[in-house]
């Protein structure tokens, strides 16, 4: 055998048998250190990825699309006039969707918060008596008003539950803890008026950060928790700390990266606070005495590592926790097209895994 | 607000808002059409990545190998050479992790199949009538006689149960199906003596392939099931389909990229055989009927989608299918170092999953 043909064989073979060359192979550091150069960045070439041929028609389209890097509003003026902008954008979507799933939306409030209780027109008698609470996503930010009720009305759709969608005070006016109050407001005042174990928290991104920080406050607080929770791709670490911020960034067509918009989005959620303070970042909190959980992600999503994370920390905690990775999705993707074979079966996962823990 | 910076946040908000621009804003084609720019591949940047600071320090140093990119042996020859030096090192390894687990491991022969009897040192009573069915990775290639048994042995101190593991045939002389009937044979016989429900099957990669392989011919030839099933990684699909074989190409500092050594390492296993036959891919099989099954995977596998496909198809299929995946893991790096926490929990989780399914 040739030389060269050798010495590229030896890392062929030791890779191949899941064992990297030089890990130890001779129980020394010494034997490793000759072997075996590390680095402490690793340089990514330029490559091309095609879009994958093992989803549905519908999800490739979603996939498809060329990622636009975001810009980050400066002043509060700004912020206003791009969550405006959007959820213009969202509420034409939402009257779309509405027309899909046949629920009403009533605007309440609990707790002095306003909220809106989406009702599906056929409530079974099974879930007559459940509710589950919705906190949008949005970056802490965007998604003011009905305007944050999509995944609420889709998730009605497909679980035939009553949904209650907080609409809980945001940046620039209402930076930390506004959001966590009004979220832990509403939470409470339903304990006090149904049955937790009939009722479930849920949201996805930021939202699904919330799910999470709101559990753990609910034990500091000593309220009941929810039956079960399905935070999907939660915003568990609000710093860029997490390997899929640099594995996934550009390839998360969704996202796409954390600067500027993401970094933007905390520092104005957290104001003075530090974004490592678990009631921001969840995933630096305790998970111990979690209810069962669902997280729900895909391979290319920004916050692969965010969802994982937390998968691991609940593991640990000896939690019942259940995590759903989607092919080739980026951040989300399973909220863009609610027919799609994908959506569907996300939602209606998160549906079976309500019926099979909620109390009737 | 100045244009430039608005058109930049149209993106931003939508993007924030999990609702990608152009998707469906108003529910028309045509409107898609002239918002989204879509690309049949998308251009990644060359980029740095950091090795992730969310993982154990012992994990740290294994994904901050650099990576090199193999090749691949042409000859039979070669082939042979290649094979017997990673054995080779394969086999000092093997020694140190036998002192580190207290096992016995004998050869003996299972329907006229070479295989090893891996025994804890302690067995006790619970795990006396159980066992556990290894197949060692290696491409279909590497890993002949007891060099494959690596895995085994460190699943036998794990899990406290006896691992027999199997020296199945392999290329060059015995290209498919001699590795599968020779695991068939082994496994009927096994039904023949024990009882089925007090077995599992595992194996890692090229091992775990096999693993969902046996299952789906145990059932075509309608032996009995194990009672549960561990495929680490698995390669369930020898063609170069699924996302994270692109996305992950030289993320993955173990496996680093399909080309050329997979490729070649799947052509020498199938011969003539098509590489989508699912008895070569299981992904491409049918999965209904499947026991309990435990599937574990990393944020950096290059075999992530290998991984999750088989777990979406699992699911979709009504089986009992749990999916861990590993912050910043490249391809089957649990088996690295055992003493890793990451490799632990891994081991124990899956430890505790058999003996939660497992007869006594």
């Amino acid at each position: 055998m040739h030389r060269s043909v050798r010495a590229g064989l030896r890392w062929a073979l030791a890779t191949l048998l899941c064992i990297p060359w030089g890990v130890n192979p001779h129980g020394t550091a010494r034997a490793q250190n000759r072997t075996s150069p590390t680095e402490t960045t690793r340089a990514i070439p330029a490559r091309n990825i095609p879009v994958p041929a093992t989803v549905s028609p519908e999800l490739a389209r979603i996939i498809a699309r060329t990622p636009m890097h975001p810009t980050a509003p400066r002043t509060a003026q700004d912020w206003k006039a791009a969550v405006q902008a959007a959820a213009t954008m969202d509420l034409q979507r939402i009257t779309a969707v509405r027309k899909q799933f046949a629920v009403t939306v009533e605007p309440l409030r609990v707790a002095g918060v306003p909220c809106f209780m989406i009702t599906p027109v056929r409530l079974s008698d099974r879930n007559r008596h459940r509710l589950l609470m919705h906190l949008h996503g949005g970056g802490y930010v965007f998604g003011p008003g009905e305007s944050g009720t999509l995944e609420g009305i889709i998730m009605a759709g497909f679980s035939g539950m009553k949904v209650l969608s907080v609409d809980y005070r945001m940046p620039p006016e209402h930076p930390y803890p506004a959001a966590m109050d009004d979220a832990t407001a509403v939470w409470k005042a339903l304990t006090q008026r149904e049955q937790p174990a009939n009722m479930a928290v849920f949201g996805t991104s930021t939202g699904g950060g919330m799910t999470l920080a709101l559990v753990q406050r609910a034990r500091e607080e000593k309220l009941p928790l929810p039956a079960a929770i399905a935070p999907g791709t939660p915003w568990s670490d609000l710093t860029k700390t997490g390997d899929s911020y640099f594995v996934n960034e550009g390839v998360d067509n969704a996202l796409v990266a954390y600067e500027p918009l993401l970094s933007a989005s905390a520092r104005l959620y957290a104001g003075a606070v530090d974004l490592e303070d678990p009631h921001l970042s969840p995933v630096y909190g305790s998970f111990s005495g979690f209810p069962p959980t669902l997280l729900t992600t895909g391979t290319r999503d920004l916050f692969l590592s965010n969802t994982v994370r937390v998968h691991r920390k609940l593991r640990e905690a000896g939690v019942d926790a259940r995590l759903e990775v989607y092919e080739g999705q980026s951040h989300a993707q399973y909220l863009v097209d609610p027919t799609a074979p994908e959506s569907r079966e996300a939602f209606e996962d998160i549906a079976g895994f309500f019926d099979a823990h909620l109390g009737t």
